[in-house]
């Protein structure tokens, strides 16, 4: 276990501390860290919510919980009672007046200590918190607050949040999470591009044909229906999660891996994507939405039956091919591609090389497969460099694809934290490195708005695809008339 | 088991039919080669020697021998039977009349099929037997010779040896062989650099901080005394196998790879060798010989001792820095190093990539390991790329060395050949490239030479070191007084 540092002491205040995100990811999250000993002891964490629970209720209800989210292994007795007592319970009514006063007395004897407020409840109340937090006198310089995405649904909506916490908290105090910025294999792409030195001199144009990105989960809507429904596959993953993939990719050398910097580079790669026009919107971009299929065997039914929505035209993939219009990226294509009911899970980032020039090697006809950096996401967390090798034999050169492999749970031998436990503890540490800046969240907003705008005026609703597959063939149109592919994990 | 397509009918002629080349190598590597159906139904071996044997002596002979070279499991009692049939003995006087007759007999009627000489004897026969097989007539235009290093032990004699044998064949008959070449991992190479986009761009001065090349032996010069004290590892190791190897790593792309191109280019890099002066050969040569010290936790006897030659100079150890004059490789050293009795059997080729520019992660001060890609030839065939990666963990980025890896028996589950395999096939369909070009053993000769000279006329002998070590002091020297250590395995 490599050597972790203790954070500074802390209130850790969830608003909404009983629902989903706070049990499934925030508190097992938060327990991982304490048992590796990176909580001080004076660290505290509270629940507000408005469960009718109180501090023994709430603690036994975690107690129950965590052992559910913490795979068996990782749950040591004595990590878990500690942790357990650090627990407190307040009834909070956000948005009106009820418990705010418990609150405050329970924070108020500590000033000095780091507070995170992580707002794991409804968009519609990060400004009503964020007042509340303000009359209660509650938000001290070290204060921070944590807003889970949305963060609005179109670039105005999204000023209006951004403005409501940002009358109450400095941008230096905001942090907005992406869990894809804090899995283990997106921050090591920041470190295989710059901190080695062969991949540099690769990454742009003269070298790269084309950069895929593929967020693909294989469940339906689940649970999340009625959320899902008034927003799709856009604004849920493309708006941030595919956007922050790129612009990792895409962006150029900081001066630093740390604070505004890395922001700084990933808003200018924003800036430079390429605005979509009507016509555009119709030709680089597809939706999907997928119909009764199958998946693991299993008939499921279509997503309209799913929402209960019979005419619901929310988009469930999208396709989109986007353009870096800068000197680096001039003329390689970005495809990006997400979907729900898809054919396998699995998020990854292939960066494809440009076809040998000539080839050299009598017999081999010049169509051997490309070279390929494919960064796994999910479900596995690694990263593999497909190349071409001679197949060994004593006859003439056979050329043969294979790849160089790097598992990070097999080289590392000990579990990948999760994304939550890495970005809990830079919100503590008060490190904004890989959470979303107020121009980035409005850059991409306003890159994605004309594609919200022409798909709500389209006459057609999104295209159809059976669950189970890999969405609609517009997508795979819209790849391969540039005499491109999609990578399915072949090799 | 890929496809082999079998090569064309073939009286193959191994002259020392029963020396130790031929029985550990060359009759093995034809077997497996029958084996595998790549030898015709007529085609014949025929062992030329002065053993005293007939066709039935020499099949016994052989068919005990080869199980002591071939592994069991590529054993087949009826491929065996067949290619025990193939044999035939012709005793032979190499250098006089007796036996020429009966070869003559043996071959003429079959003017059209190919034959092959294989020199398997002492260099000095080189030239007396090629000009028999002239006066005879057996040279026919389908006819080739296989030479064994060395050929001439300098410049003028190897122009000799070269001037003999081609005053009987045509320089396109004559298969001047180094087995190094004949390696898969070294075959790649050329696959490697050349049916993959992502190296060339990196292949040069700008990114490539320097070279290593290192054949290291853990035994000493065993049965071979006589002929090694009389050479030397620059002679015996340096000149041939180092140099092709330089060579591959350093040649610009040919425009195919196939018969003269590959070779043309090779002869460019030799020629582009900074040429080494008498202050040079002081400067950046280091000539070792083994004392007395451990093999494997055994006492082991010095060179001199082991040699029966108290007052011998042979080099038993050389490290040497050269330099590739041209565009390309302008001010990136090739560090090249070879002995016996080291402390590991190890050859590989070592790319050292530059180090990162400017560190950007917090915590790390610029120290990290450089990327490097490592090319091992022996004991196991393979690549590595080493490369930074992040350690996994919540805390800050701690970078790591991590390494990717392409196994070449794992990853294609089947045996490599042996060099000699692919060399012999070579040979018989008339396919020179891997095999040395007179202008190149001539090229390596004169660069050689003044290394030689200047040695010969030291005051010195070669700097002593403790058998089972990694050479003499001054060879870290060579290296470390450029800041540069050399690589010794470590990640």
């Amino acid at each position: 276990m490599p050597a972790t540092t203790s954070v500074a002491p802390c209130d850790f205040v969830v608003f909404g501390g009983t629902g989903d995100l706070a049990v499934r990811k925030l508190l097992p999250a938060l327990y991982l860290r304490d048992r590796d000993g990176q909580l001080t002891p004076e660290t505290r964490v509270v629940a507000a919510a408005r469960a009718g629970l109180d501090d023994a209720g709430y603690r036994d209800k975690i107690r129950g919980e965590i052992p559910r989210f913490v795979p068996a292994d990782q749950i040591d007795d004595a990590a878990l009672d500690r942790f357990i007592a650090r627990l407190s319970y307040v009834e909070v009514d956000f948005a009106h007046e009820d418990g705010w006063p418990d609150l405050t007395h329970l924070l108020e004897p500590r000033p000095d200590v780091v507070r995170v407020f992580y707002l794991a409840c409804s968009p519609q109340l990060f400004g009503p918190v964020s007042a509340r937090l303000a009359e209660h006198g509650l938000v001290t310089e070290a204060s921070r607050v944590v807003l889970e995405k949305p963060i609005g649904h179109d670039l105005d909506s999204a000023r209006e949040v951004n403005d409501a916490v940002g009358a109450v908290f400095d941008e230096y105090q905001i942090f907005r999470i992406d869990h894809y910025l804090g899995k283990e294999s997106v921050q090591n792409l920041l470190v295989t591009r710059f901190a080695n030195t062969f991949l540099e001199p690769l990454w742009n144009n003269a070298c790269i044909d084309h950069v895929q990105i593929t967020v693909a989960e294989s469940l339906g809507v689940g649970t999340r229906g009625g959320y899902y429904d008034a927003s799709g596959a856009l604004r849920d993953m493309v708006q941030n999660h595919l956007l922050q993939l790129l612009c990792l990719v895409a962006m150029e050398p900081p001066t630093y891996v740390d604070r505004e910097t890395v922001r700084d580079e990933k808003l200018k790669v924003l800036q430079a994507l390429r605005p979509m026009t009507q016509q555009d919107v119709g030709r680089l971009t597809v939706a999907g939405q997928y119909g009764p299929g199958l998946a693991e065997g299993s008939a499921v039914p279509s997503y309209q039956q799913e929402v209960e929505h019979p005419d619901s035209r929310t988009e469930t993939f999208v396709a989109i091919k986007a353009e870096v219009q800068n000197w680096r990226w001039a003329g390689v294509p970005f495809y990006l591609r997400t979907g729900k009911r898809m054919d396998r899970r699995c998020s990854e980032i292939v960066i494809e090389f440009k076809p040998v020039p000539h080839p050299m090697f009598p017999g081999s006809d010049g169509t051997s497969e490309p070279n390929r950096l494919v960064i796994q996401l999910q479900p596995d967390e690694g990263m593999r460099l497909h190349m071409t090798a001679k197949e060994p034999g004593p006859g003439g050169i056979r050329l043969r694809p294979v790849s160089l492999n790097l598992n990070y749970e097999q080289t590392f031998q000990r579990r990948s934290p999760d994304a939550y436990e890495r970005l809990l503890m830079d919100v503590v540490r008060g490190n904004p490195t890989l959470f979303m800046r107020r121009d980035e969240v409005e850059a991409a907003w306003a890159w994605v708005e004309p594609i919200l705008i022409n798909w709500a005026q389209a006459e057609h609703g999104p295209r159809r695809y059976p669950a189970g597959t890999s969405g609609p063939t517009a997508a795979t149109t819209l790849i391969e008339r540039d005499g491109r592919a999609w990578y399915e994990g072949s090799i």
